[in-house]
């Protein structure tokens, strides 16, 4: 592919000593770290939405960003901005993407029309995944940006609505088939409620659990075999949105029984909006057989809203990257850069400057992970603290050889409790150590 | 019983145009309200350890509270405690008390001094239940406050915790069963974790799942019948806490097959921390047949942390009411006023009007609710919202009679969606004109 | 002029008992309230962004607002705006109304053409202003939409930014002396930083300080006789915002020798996005003096955003207008609605949903306001709370007569302090009383 | 000193590669770095009241802390408290410490008592700081802690209080003096309101303004030459703090005319929980001259309270002494440890991996920044971005000769505006680098 949007050698790995801002210092793709290179530990995608479609616009100020498609329209638009995002991966080294219908192909006056543009730049798109080798991380139907879904997708007040979603899902499941889409998403940006006031609440979640089924029922049978995911966010858009957190999708699951059929992709800046750590997420996801896929990101923690940055806090990308290796790692999902340039960095070239950050911020993640893990820092320590319970009176507990009468006695004679010290300070000095020296 | 602590005539309904602080405006507990009396729809009640055990220190700074029983000490003061609390609900009309078993008698120096404590003022709470009429609307067992929870309860990394936690719960469920409880609840105030570095969360709540287990095991063996609540709380005192609101519960409950033993204590203010409506939580609850029973009070949207406060907001209780009304009431459960004095209002009279400030802000949300719901405010038009479903396509859905197919191709024929105004202002409104008609 | 986009009558006041909800209920403009019309208390102005302008969009979605002059574009779209809005503003009897330069008139492809287009609707605005008698409240200049504002305003790193602005400011300060303004705003939504660790803050704050030095002087030059205000907003949209609330300012404004010539403009959810209380900023301004007109509002406590919510609280409303009787009224300035309708509020109705829950909600709370005066439910209380320092040792203090040792010695002597309660939770249902008995 | 409480040799500066967890491997007290020695860029302080006389306790639970001076009492327990201070001291290589009146001796009876305790445990570290060199950063009373203090300290409602204030504030002034404090701290912990429907926030502020220049009079009179500081803080424990960040103490300052006299003391945990960064905090300080000390600490971004955690977050360390060095160093202000061990830290050997951890933080971030500004990593951009102001236009907007109107002239001359990328994640790429080098 010719270069002719971003007019850069393609980024190599240089080494943490390098000044060159276009290198990476930690991501080094084919260096075995842990048993694999380092790119199949972080399976990076490139985000359609953001890096192609977006123009830099927030609820005060109109788009910033300077484009070379600046100025077309439709089709032609399209296939620029396709161009473009093949070659930034290319340049990047980036092997997987992730899109939403409508962030690859404009929306026409009818659904019939809107479905055959989709159709005419999924070719495009196969054609540009062949030439290149890059694959689909996921796919997803957006159902929240047309005032359509103002009241909801498949909670929607309006059954009409409903089957329009079913519609666009078909669709992107067909699409996701034939692109081999690894993953399928549901982010329900308008599935929730604005005030309680006049919603059904019971009936929106009735509704929900039926939509998500008939996904899957339509997936078997077409033979899509990719992994479902649901990508749990609270508050935003929606006053309160039905998939808060991952507790909360986990606990619709299991009421409808879906659960076995969806994992979770999560997103590091809806994590804290929901008032959880990004690690809280991913560990509550692994230890319940849930952790799917990643949406790497950062938020400020001082804002109140999704602000998508590209995520550069090594502290959150060496915790979800230790959560990842012991979870065995995140294929078939991966690392989707859900992750907008600041509105006053609308240049370019900041799409190469955000994506090396991210990148280099989740390997350098990565090596402090799995040092931290092969010398059994962290491990070793929680080891000890739990050993009451494989032994003695706590053996007896987990293997459900002791009620409350039993235990009683125990603890009537055995009086005096001795705990030590949880040394929160110095593992968290521990995790910096091993930041420093990977 | 002879008033020596308050010095006041027991309070009376005198209605809204009354200028008497000592006075109810809106609480006429015999006025017969949807179909039955104020008292049976409000079954409010007196949180022991707020009222008579609290001192009103901070983090910051010594208790304030000037009390009678200031200066006595063990089993006396404990006496003395219970005879002003009976006073107090007597001068209220108040039917109902909770309290945790550290609340009504001193800890000893071993674990079976303090059950002969324990039991000592169990008699003597007997006598004072049979001499008022008082009723034990729930009881429950403080495993956050003693040193040795410091890692958690049934969560602690050390198994002699939670043999401790065992012989407290055992003791307690069999005071429950005695003092005729209505409801047992459990709030886990330290069990959660304060850093994931040092954490085997997988088999805390594995533990957590084995002790409910024990729990509702033992009230089968003895013949406790009354009901089980859990209380949802984030982030406090415990960093993360497992509990963190309604839906994470019920995602727990459903993992561990315990659904059917648990409902739910919904607290105002800890609804507000998870980043929810007290309403939402209720209804929550609500479409999830949980709704078990009410902490009520108020937190300040502006501070962080649980305040704890009297309830004085007519919105929440207005829309607290609405909840129960239409979960058919809120019994065996009732309206617990978790509530504590401000450490500024630190006479004992400021119990007097807390305790009114939230039974009239309560009586008055439930005139107001009942009235919404007679006149059908919100209802008929939530009703009109949803229709759709009641009919054609969306009748078909609800059925389970279609599939992605079918509804993309009636999406294909029926491409112009009209969706109409969701009315929010106007609801607003309508609210508010209930509340200052009721 | 023809009704044309309503078809609604006038709304009248038909009092508490109505059902028409195209009805006032509380707001009887005529009527005498502590001394003077409603209306004068109120003095409600229209904005002419969120009300003719906005078309409901958020960052995740299209506009959905349905609008009769959705379709037009340019100068004839402008004209048709300003006649709805004049419509309205006659619909709900509204005296004032508030606008920013871009509100009423498109830019064009360069500053003069701005400036022309911008003539040009000022002489309609004349015109309809004189037809109506409405009268403008404030003008204000955009210095936030368009992306070369995207470092900022004033603070931009740019001085040809700086420039443009100036011309922008002159050109409105000329604007608010023809159409007879009472008011000038500054909002300065891009002036801010997004990272320290690209910003001189230094040098931005000395600019905004030069800047406004030059509106004052040319307000000066050319008889411009209104009251400047600046309007304090937090974290939205620049991630730190300048003007973070009325103290930040007030401490911007006395370090550059500008206090004198601006008031605060406070809006109630930027207030709360502070930290604080709606009531907090008015009284904060009140006695310093600043206290120059009002944006309500309301946000939503749960989100982390301006929500911009149109105010149905009245609790909000009760205490703000207490604030503004106890600053013998708010003329110059005025309550200018700063609310949008909620994005799912879409239909033209909502609008005048919107405005009458709006202005009913600052009526019934005027007349709550004015009877906990009337009648000094609270002031009788505080006055007997710091009665101490109106005699002995307390009035020594605020006299000036004593220093740290002669307190010290009657300290010395005077070691039983005591102190009384300060009774939040009875005056919390004092305000109670009077809201419902308003 | 004899090592009677740690039994731990001194810690040593080991290096980074060092797996003892009590050695430095930042912190090597006398490297030269950007011209001196770590320790004078650093002047870490010990916090006497989080190290040696708190417990554990939170609101709810009791204290866990595990002490070698448990079950001592009145002014033995406050001599073994002061000697271990002073040997952990001198373990870490610390020389200052900072502590309120009552941190180091108990209160009395009455006020004469009080001041007599305070004597004699001043006549004790005066010979402690004699015997080890250590020196005393600041002093400070608290006027938060006894129930006295409830509605206010200078603030109370009651001018009693103020008067008992008067007499701390003599006396610590006075001890200041003899102990050779470098600094005096005022925090207002009850220096607010808990509801304005009780307060005269007026008079309130006119009295601690009053209080503020007794307290600078008396200073002069005894010959104090100290640095006065005051301590921002929001929300906590006073749900509205007069003192709440740095631009609302610089508002109330300039009001009364008390700049000059007073420079800040600012805490990183009190920062966040205004709204801002640590780094903004100090960053206005700077800009305004009045940055005078810093106490060290961090708080838990998803909680909303003060944690007062020992700081371990790297980014924070390093752009906190970007701003130190950049503001010509901190003295005679220090870098105190406001930080107290997490409730499950309980042994006494976490405070040496607490202070460890702290100080190794602050060395990194040291030489992270020391470098930064060696290399001009980030001032380069800075300088180039406001180029425009040295020029030009820019100029003459800074000289202060153009208006309004010569600057619409240019502006309308100049009309395609070209604004440059901020770059914020390729600075924050770089910040990442300095720090993982340094
Ligand atoms: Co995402
Ligand atoms: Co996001
Ligand atoms: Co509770
Ligand atoms: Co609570
Ligand atoms: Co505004
Ligand atoms: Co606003
Ligand atoms: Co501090
Ligand atoms: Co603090």
């Amino acid at each position: 592919m010719k270069m002719s949007y971003f007019n850069v050698e393609n980024v190599k790995y240089e080494g943490p000593k390098s000044k060159n801002p276009l290198s990476f210092k930690y991501y080094n793709k084919d260096e075995v770290i842990a048993g694999k290179p380092m790119k199949e530990h972080l399976r990076f995608a490139m985000s359609y939405w953001h890096t192609l479609a977006a123009n830099g616009s927030d609820p005060f100020g109109l788009g910033t960003y300077v484009r070379a498609w600046d100025g077309l329209e439709g089709m032609e638009l399209a296939k620029e901005r396709a161009k473009a995002g093949f070659e930034l991966m290319e340049i990047l080294g980036m092997e997987y993407y992730c899109f939403h219908d409508v962030d690859v192909a404009p929306e026409g006056k009818t659904l019939q029309e809107t479905l055959d543009n989709l159709d005419e730049m999924v070719d495009y798109l196969e054609k540009l995944q062949q030439e290149t080798g890059v694959k689909l991380l996921w796919a997803t139907s957006n159902m929240f940006s047309h005032p359509r879904f103002v009241h909801g997708a498949a909670t929607s007040c309006n059954a009409d609505v409903f089957a329009y979603c079913a519609a666009k899902v078909k669709k992107m499941l067909e699409v996701a088939k034939r692109l081999g889409a690894e993953n399928y998403v549901f982010w329900g940006g308008r599935e929730g409620y604005e005030t309680l006031l006049n919603t059904d609440m019971g009936l929106e979640l009735d509704n929900l659990a039926r939509f998500l089924k008939m996904a899957v029922d339509y997936a078997e049978e077409i033979g899509f075999t990719g992994q479902f995911l649901i990508e749990p966010k609270p508050k935003e858009p929606t006053k309160h949105q039905y998939d808060f957190d991952t507790a909360t999708v986990l606990a619709f699951l299991r009421k409808y029984n879906l659960d076995g059929y969806f994992k979770m992709n999560i997103e590091a800046n809806h994590a804290t909006l929901a008032g959880h750590t990004f690690q809280h997420e991913l560990h509550t996801c692994r230890i319940n057989d849930v952790l799917g896929s990643i949406d790497a990101n950062q938020g400020d923690m001082l804002l109140g809203w999704d602000t998508d940055q590209f995520p550069t806090n090594i502290y959150d990308s060496t915790l979800a990257m230790y959560e990842v290796l012991k979870n065995g790692g995140i294929a078939p999902g991966g690392l989707n850069f859900d992750s907008k340039l600041r509105r006053g960095s609308f240049e370019l070239d900041d799409l190469l400057y955000g994506y090396i950050a991210g990148m280099d911020n989740f390997a350098k993640g990565l090596l402090a992970a799995a040092k931290l893990l092969e010398e059994n820092a962290l491990e070793e320590y929680v080891d000890k603290r739990y050993k009451s319970y494989t032994q003695g009176i706590g053996k007896d507990i987990v293997d459900g050889k002791v009620g409350l009468k039993e235990l009683a006695e125990y603890a009537l004679e055995n009086d005096q409790i001795v705990n030590e010290s949880g040394r929160q300070e110095l593992l968290e000095t521990i995790v910096n150590d091993y930041i420093y020296n990977a």
